[in-house]
Order: structure tokens, then sequence, then C-alpha cells
């Protein structure tokens, strides 16, 4: 199919499921695992209509109730560092197992017609022709806060319709790794060997969130060269402060076209998992990421009423001028402000 | 003299210094390099009384217009390493070049009659009997918002005294090292060789943070396990991004008692200087940390006026338990709160 028509096609099947949207139809659905339940009811969760939204925060709250029993697992690299692979591979070993593998991509830097979902179905070919895997695109163009919002209640969706594990891929070069970390139990972060790390773009303080790292493409005469990244990533994550979750994090390399180095990962995934079930990670982690939301959103709000008053706004851009002059300190800016004597 | 009586001894002497605080007879004492002066306008802008806040607010103006002429650098890392040995050594060599150096210690650990202002004189011991060289702890006890503006402001009056080097002191187990990060241009983390680096108690990201790292004791037949330590954090901080201010980050070993190493550290700080006032990043930088600051001030008093409100803290209290019990997520607490509909 040529471009344009597969971006009807999308749409059309979209507005199709559209038609059914309300939470008490959709809820029974997604508890009896109803794919396309499941996929209207992210729809429905990312409409920007007030009357849809009424309905997503009727389901939400039945969804809440229900618990979260699954695996959430953050997969972050760069473009070109192989996550479609890896995730391919990875899924499968699951699916096999005879899990249920939900996987949400978030790539802020794509749009509609040139990013991920035309990607989608091409990018996991053998994943998204299995009965149990449901694949699913964070819509675009929407600001950060949108598609972390959108995520965190996808995964919520997902959790409740079933899936045991759930995959949330993104690009590490900008900020949406940190908002996934915030929202996975567990963080994998993929890299290339021999790319000059700096050259990979990823942002700091990233490889201090990962709880492994996974050196990719370690096959056809580059195994050397990443057993070596092996090497010096081990050291450098020794370097590291220990992890709250008592987990040491652990380094691979894997070659997902040989299918080597797989198992080990998925090994020692459920060893993390049963650690933090153990020790209460798991649930204690959840609720500070949950209590941490929390702030950050009621923060955002209050700035955001903060500027919606125009006469705020338009002080306090005066006074960032001056500091930015170096006219007056930041303290001095906020004490003017606020009328503090 | 023992403790108690040296306690005295320095509040008798802070009280009288507090007999001269206007900020138009202080300012020009300041600019004509009178120690005491300049300790006195440290203590007004510490003081909470608003007729010394009226003064300090006036005398910062009349700072702010001067200019900010030093190199501002941070040393940080766990009680044991070694800073005030360190920062004797260190400060030893501008003092010869004819610098003035201030050191200003922030020690959110101790308090007035335990803590660093006991120490200060015994700790370095050469450097406090130098004409050039200004000492001064910060007030304890205080909140860290407190402490950041009083170690902020403090440079600022520094700096109108003439003081070419500011040497600001903390120690790398709280958040008070990433305030200091906030307030230099060079930040130096120093480090013991192999104390099992998760048992030095470095917190999470400070290593990302540092423009140098220095392997302290390299002493003793411990030469060789300094090296080693060196290679390792070498090795480790090549896998982190490029610094903005193109800078890459250098590992050295010292050794205080030997006098070893110093020199080198001493010409490598002085190479970054040349560096980031050539590149430009020395006031760049100085002006994101400004906007930055603003930024975190204006969220914190908003934030504070918000739970001023009793109406506010207690609703949210509320809601804050149903998110920590999981019953609503973080996202419907905030709807909830806000009402929005």
């Amino acid at each position: 199919m040529p471009k344009k028509e597969i971006v009807d096609d999308w749409f059309r099947k979209r507005n199709e499921r559209r038609l059914l949207q309300t939470a008490d139809e959709l809820f029974p659905l997604l508890l009896s695992n109803d794919r396309q339940a499941l996929s209207s009811a992210i729809t429905l969760i990312e409409s920007k209509l007030s009357k849809d939204k009424k309905q997503a925060r009727s389901l939400l709250l039945k969804c809440q109730k229900r618990g979260q029993k699954s695996m959430r697992i953050g997969i972050t690299g760069v473009p070109g560092v192989g996550k479609s692979t890896f995730i391919e591979s990875f899924g499968r070993y699951f699916i096999e197992q005879g899990k249920k593998v939900a996987v949400l991509a978030i790539d802020p830097s794509s749009n509609i017609t040139g990013g991920s979902i035309l990607g989608d179905k091409t990018r996991m070919e053998w994943l998204s022709q299995q009965e149990s895997v449901f694949i699913r695109p964070t819509a675009t163009g929407t600001n950060l806060g949108g598609v972390a919002r959108n995520t965190y209640e996808s995964i919520l969706l997902c959790e409740t319709a079933g899936y045991d594990i759930i995959l949330i891929e993104t690009v590490g070069v900008g900020q949406s790794e940190t908002i996934v970390h915030s929202m996975v139990d567990f963080f994998l972060l993929l890299m290339l060997a021999g790319a000059g790390d700096e050259l990979q773009g990823i942002k700091r303080g990233i490889m201090e969130m990962a709880d492994a790292i996974v050196i990719t493409k370690a096959d056809s005469g580059n195994e050397k060269l990443a057993e070596k990244a092996k090497i010096q990533y081990r050291n450098a994550l020794h370097l590291f402060p220990a992890k709250k979750s008592n987990w040491i994090p652990q380094t691979f390399t894997c070659s997902s076209i040989e299918n080597k180095g797989l198992d080990e990962i998925n090994h020692t995934i459920e060893s993390y998992f049963n650690l933090i079930q153990n020790n209460g990670w798991l649930f204690e982690n959840r609720k500070v990421q949950e209590m941490k939301r929390l702030d950050e959103l009621l923060n955002e709000k209050i700035l955001s009423e903060f500027f919606m008053n125009v006469k705020n706004k338009e002080k306090f851009e005066l006074l960032k001028v001056d500091v930015s002059l170096g006219k007056i300190s930041a303290y001095q800016a906020i004490e003017s402000f606020f009328e503090i004597h």
C-alpha cells in the first residue's frame, strides 16, 4: 500500500473504533481480552474532547481498582541501536512462555506520516502477527506532559486487559526516557559498541538510571568490540552508588540476528523481578513514582495557573530580562515580584 | 581554650560586628578590602531581622552592579576524604601567586558547637593565618534553601571585596553539593581509593557533575591503589556525554602531605578557566545558573503560597492519602483537586 493510503486506512479504522467509547461498554471488553477494545480505550484516553475525557476518567477509575500486576520494562537507546529487532526477540521469549506482551512506543521525534505508526507493523514483523501481543505507538505531536500521561494510562489499560509484560520503548535522546523511567520497574539501556559514546547522544544521567545495559549487534565481526564495551560499562556502573532496589545493574552483549545473549538477559530480568517482589521494592517504587508524579503535576498546574494571569506573566518577563542582564539576582527578582519588604 | 569559651567568644565577636551594619557603611569598607567588614556583611545577609534584611538588599544591589570577576570553585567529598588538607595546599598555590582566596564552607550536618566553626581555625591552620585569605562557615541549622541563598550572596560579597578565588566546600552526602554545583564555574570531586565506591556515600549524579576527580591520600603505600582508582574513574568519565563547556573532565591523584599532584591540578584548573573564558562558557553558564535559580525560586514561592492556604493543604493531604493507597492515580488527584471536568 502506498504511504498515503496506509495513513488514511489508519485514520478510518481509528474513527470506526471511536464509535464504541463509553466506559461501561469498554470495561468488560477489556477484561475479556478484546484487543480492539483496548485499542479503542487508548484512543479514548488520548482524546481531547471533553465528552471523551469524562468517559476516560470513569474507565480509568474502574481500571485503577483492579491492581496492577505486570512487569513494566522501559527500553531506550538511540536510533540505529536496534530497539525494534531487540524487542522482537525479547518479546518472543515471553510469548513462548505463554505470556501476553504489550509494546507501547514513544517517539517524540516522529510524526504521524513518517514515524512509528507506519513503522510498527514492519518493524516488529513477528510480534505484530501474534495474538497475545499488542503494539501501540503513542499519538505524536502532543507535548511531553501529554505523552507521559497517555503512556501511563495506557499501561493501566494494558494491565486491565491482562498483559503480563509491558514494554515501553523510547528514543534516548530527549526527555522521554526520564518519563519512561518514572513509570517502569526495570529500565534497560541499549548501546552500540565502539560508536564513541559521546556520539551516541545519550543524555546525561541515563546511564545511572539503567538497571541493565545491553550492547547490541555483537555479531558479524563486532563481537570483540562489543565485549570490550561491555566490560567498560560494567566497570563504570560499579562506580555508581548502590540502587535503592538493592539491584546491581548488569551488562550484556547480544545479537538479535544470531539470537545470542537474549536468554541471559531474560533470566536476569526474571531474577530482578523476583528480587524486587521479595524485598518489597516493586510495590514501594511504584508508590514512590506515583507520589513523585503527584508533586510534579501539582507544581506544573499551579505554575501554569500563575502564568495564565497576564499581569503576572508580563511583570515576571520584565524581571527575567533584568536577571539575564545581571542587573539583579534571582533572589532580588523574586523579592521584587512578591513585594517582600 | 575550652570548647564552650570558643563558642562564647565567637558569639561575642559576632555581636560586636553587628554594631556596624548599614549598607552605606559596609560597602566602601568592602571595596577597601576590610576583612572585618566582609565578615559583618555576611552576618548581615544571614540575619533574619527585617531591618537587617532591608540593609542586606541595599548592600547586595550595590555589589551586584560591580560585576563578578572571580574563579568560583566547588569542592566536595565525603567526610574523611581530606577536604581541609586539600584546600590548605590548594589555596596556598594561589596565595603564592599573589591571589586572594575565600573559603566558604557548607556543612549541613554540623551544628554550631560541634561543627565547622570550631573546626575551621584548626582545619586550615596555614590558610587561616594568611592576610589574603578569608574563611567562613555558613550559619548552620537553616534549611537548604537558606544555605543556598546565604552561600550565593556570600560569593557576591567576597567578589566585591576583591577575592579572586572563591572555594566553596561541602560534604558530598546530601543535597548541598547540587546547590554548590549550581553556583560555581568548576566542580571538583575528591574521592578515596579502594574505599569501595558505594561505601563512599557519594550521591547519584555527582560524578556526572564533576569537572575533575581527585583521588586523595596517594601516599604511604597507597599510591598504586590511587593510580588504579584514577584510571577507573577516567574510563568511567569518558562514558559520559560531552560537557556543554567543551571541557573534558580530568582525573588526578594527589598527596597533600607529600605535596604531590597539586601543581598539575592547579594548572588544569587554570587551563579550564582559560578555555571557558575564551569560548564564552564562563559568562553563559553563570547566566544559565541564574535563570535556573529564578525558575526554582518562583516555583518554591508559589508552591509555598499554595500550601499556606489551609484549605488547600488539607484538601491536598486527603488526596495524597488516596494516591498513596492506590485508590486514584496522581492525574486523577490533580483533576479532582482543581475540579477539572
